[in-house]
């Protein structure tokens, strides 16, 4: 007992020291570090964003920091991967949610847009701390405020070319074997005719039918207990409401992370959990400073709840980061060396509310009517008036343009209606907290929880990817899909030759050969016509589905919804 | 021996833990934990200015990581107190530079403007860290970019109620035992008749009298040697040289940081030493950004010789920080996810230089010319020529407009020429390590650096308090300079009491008392007509001097260059 407990004490001197902790270390049949992980997001929540809401908190409701503050280890740089297609640049290196919630989740750098991919031609899925804490039996869960479709929550439970492909996300979660889903989103569980957004067809009952409990309220909410193994919720159509916004019938973040914890801790083996704050990222989008002051202040409030838990627990690490800055937030601006606190407070719902009114108006008067009613603001010039009726110029239109007028009384900056590439916050409670401090990337908070929990996140990635690859495509003339030749047949383990003469492409792989001919579009398998479709885009040859399993002698078949190969049926 | 190896690592266990550590702890007595110190200030130096300067080498330099990487440890707030005087705000609460050095030096709080004094109508002196190291025998030095009488060296060295009194700074640098002076401002150590900016004489004689070799180039600061006990370097004569326009003879910090810690650490008491960046800061108000990247990586190499220092020498601590952000960076902007870092190594030299023949330019094409001479712009619009030429509406006119145009072509986002408030970064090498991890405020820096050499601030500070206060004060029509009655003689332990009917205010002090009629202006002394000056201002009385003295029976004299009253001679 005591050799233990001097041993406890050389590890944590080690951990501690500067030379920073190795996440890469052997950590084959050690003891975990937690049993429990909880992973908590702070969408769109850069240094500014925290420094506000510490401000607004200590001014407006006298505390004198913020539940996060405790437990601030490090910063975490954030760039995606540049991702190219046709030559051209589709994704640059400040990053999205998708790109940096698959570091988070997956330890791997990837293009914006990507959820939990790698960013190739054929791109490859890779495994999420969540993935791998299933298979190691460990229940799991995913909360948030927005679409439990959305980008934060689908990386660590899916795999898609592009985060717009909610529908696919949500069978892919139907899957994926996650405990408890809590957020928004119900539209892409449910049919275009029960008047949601799938083109196929409802599939809450599918969840039903693998055992989840589904709830559509509060009050079914607070009725669940630990007995409901599995839980769907789904408490809104779309995102959930704004904590400015929320009546006694929204639940907070809180609320639902409590939630969360009471039914995933019954669980005997462990268990992770992602919690995402996810609004906080759209208030700063439309540049709406009091909406996303309380937004990082209702992540405050779930980050309490979690550290509450793994206090009293005690074998709970708990990581806090953000996945970007949102907005280019700045506090003060136009060389005013004072911030105007108190008017923070004073806006009563959010623009994005208040926007269905502005868009109905139709004259000066009638703006200045309505920017009386919801703010402080009696002075509203008519060169502001008339800004805020033409609106920004963005897709943020009047919005846009009232948040403009009123983040210059607020003394707030914003670089446009986009993300920034500053490094964010880490915060961390539990032994994961020696493996997060520091300068750190974003990709070393998924293999920091992997090893907290003794889960191996690149033996769930060779698991995923014997069975799935995700190929760009596209669809022929004929409506056949078709793959980019040279790329698939490479990844197949073929050759690939020009013949400038003959003006073919011949594929071999061991005793198979294809010949293709860009003069006449014609294929031939081993000599033999073949009816393969081919078609050539932008200098690029693609070949049908056909093909490739020709050559490669595989039956792979293609998953139109989640936009795949299926290598291997199961 | 044993027993000591086993409380080390408790020791670190304990301060590795997430309670935050105390930095308040009695230490009396304690065996000090580092024997020297070392303090570095990047100016300006928020968070996106350090992301800007990784990513910038990462792209065109090919380094992994800045050197200060390695160091994070934690954050820090950086508010300042409002100031206020005759009903109205003169301070707010985003930091300058005095304010946030004073916090940094000294522990405190207090209005911007301030060097190192109470935010207080009659201002107490505040000790800084160099000042209580010094009453313990140990060596001293100030290393800075900018002039060495500017607001982040002089909270170390001086006190005055307006940062802006360099003068007196220069004077009381003279005075303040400090051994090694690096830096910029020959200007202010220079009278006028020597084509400097003193109004009385020139006072580099009275520090060569002191002892202090001078040196006034590159060439005289390598020639120094360790048996050169005080150093005075004046580089310059305002700022030194941004790093970007650079030539041979002038100095990097990195060689001004490294002379200085070869003279210092030859003494045998140990040193403090404070080394800043200070011209992030500049390029970051004019929102230079390829100029500030520079200063940052200028700063960053500081960093790396101060580390390497302490890590060979074994009994070093050293922290590193940011008194503010500067410029509202942002880095990205307008919706554009990428950063074009390939252009931002494409400004030849400083706007600030590029300015002096902007300011020349009479046509949209010499603007042109310009422009195309020293960026890799060939390509300026009319409209962007036109708003060179009229400038950017600030003080910082063609040179503001010229780098508004260059920034929305390098995708940076600035919110003015200003300060803003968000959090800066906190590295840290050594036992001061643990002090000033995790989310600290600016003031913590000097409270840990204190306890880190095991140096008393608060006794430092009421001996300098026995010795000068700082009220504020006007001049008199007739020329005497007045101070507020009320706050000064409350200050003296006197009591005010003001008589409606007669029109008159009662100082009593013991047996003594003064009254002052504000009908006529009148003043007694024990009943006695006394030839005090009487001056009403916006509602206050101010008193003349010679009232004070004989209110409190002392001889308390004026310092007009300091701007202080003398309590105490010597």
């Amino acid at each position: 007992m005591k050799k233990k407990t001097a041993s406890v004490f050389i590890a944590s001197f080690l951990l501690c020291s500067l030379i920073p902790a190795s996440l890469y270390a052997e950590n084959e049949g050690a003891k975990p570090l937690s049993k429990n992980l909880i992973v908590l997001i702070g969408d769109g929540m850069g240094p500014a964003q925290v420094t506000a809401a510490r401000l607004y908190s200590k001014a407006i409701l006298g505390t004198e920091s913020l539940h996060l503050d405790g437990y601030y280890v490090g910063q975490a740089s954030t760039f995606s991967e540049r991702g190219e297609a046709d030559g051209s640049v589709e994704s640059g290196m400040i990053t999205d949610s998708s790109a940096a919630g698959t570091a988070l989740a997956t330890g791997r750098k990837t293009y914006n847009s990507a959820v939990s991919l790698s960013n190739e031609v054929v791109a490859k899925p890779y495994a999420s701390v969540i993935e791998a804490a299933e298979a190691k039996g460990k229940a799991t869960g995913l909360v948030t405020t927005v679409r439990i479709t959305h980008a934060t929550p689908a990386v660590f439970a899916s795999h898609v070319r592009s985060r717009k492909n909610e529908a696919a996300i949500a069978s892919q979660m139907l899957d994926s074997g996650v405990d408890v889903l809590l957020g928004g989103g119900a539209d892409y569980f449910t049919g275009k005719e029960a008047g949601g957004k799938r083109s196929d067809t409802t599939i809450v009952p599918d969840f039903e039918a693998k055992g989840y409990s589904v709830v559509q309220d509060l009050a079914g909410l607070k009725a669940l207990t630990a007995k409901h193994d599995k839980v769907l919720g789904l408490l809104g159509r779309s995102h959930l409401d704004y904590a400015i916004d929320r009546d006694s019938s929204s639940p907070s973040l809180a609320e639902l992370a409590g939630k969360a914890i009471e039914l995933l801790s019954a669980k005997p083996e462990g268990f992770v959990l992602m919690i995402e704050g996810g609004r906080i990222d759209h208030a700063a989008h439309a540049n709406d400073l009091p909406t996303m002051v309380k937004e990082v202040l209702d992540f405050d409030a779930a980050v309490k709840t979690a550290m509450d838990f793994a206090k009293k627990d005690g074998s709970t690490s708990v990581v806090v980061t953000a996945d970007h800055e949102t907005g280019g937030l700045s506090l003060g601006r136009d060389n005013m060396y004072d911030l105007p606190i108190d008017l923070w407070n004073r806006q009563k719902q959010s623009s994005q509310m208040l926007n269905a009114a502005l868009e109905k108006a139709r004259t000066l008067d009638e703006i200045r009517q309505l920017v009386q009613a919801h703010t402080w603001i009696t002075d509203l010039s008519d060169e502001e008036a008339r800004f805020i009726l033409k609106g920004d110029g963005t897709d943020y239109e009047r919005e846009g343009a009232y948040n403009a007028v009123i983040s210059k009384r607020l003394l707030a900056g914003w670089s446009g209606h986009g993300h920034s590439g500053v490094d964010v916050g880490v915060w961390a409670y539990g032994p994961i907290a020696d493996l997060v401090k520091g300068k750190i990337d974003n990709t070393d908070i998924a293999k920091a929880g992997a090893k907290t929990i003794g889960v191996d996140l690149d033996a769930a990635t060779a698991g995923l990817q014997a069975k799935y690859w995700y190929p760009r495509f596209k669809t022929a003339p004929g409506g056949s899909v078709v793959y980019p030749a040279k790329a698939l047949a490479a990844e197949l383990g073929a050759s690939t030759e020009w013949d400038e003469t003959s003006g073919t492409v011949r594929f071999v792989k061991g005793g198979t050969t294809i010949v293709v001919s860009l003069r006449d579009g014609s294929a031939a398998l081993n000599g033999q016509a073949a009816a393969y479709t081919v078609h050539v885009d932008k200098g690029t040859l693609y070949l049908s589905l056909d093909a490739f399993n020709a050559l490669s002698g595989l039956s792979m078949t293609w998953d139109p919804l989640s936009e795949r190969l299926v290598r291997k049926a199961g």
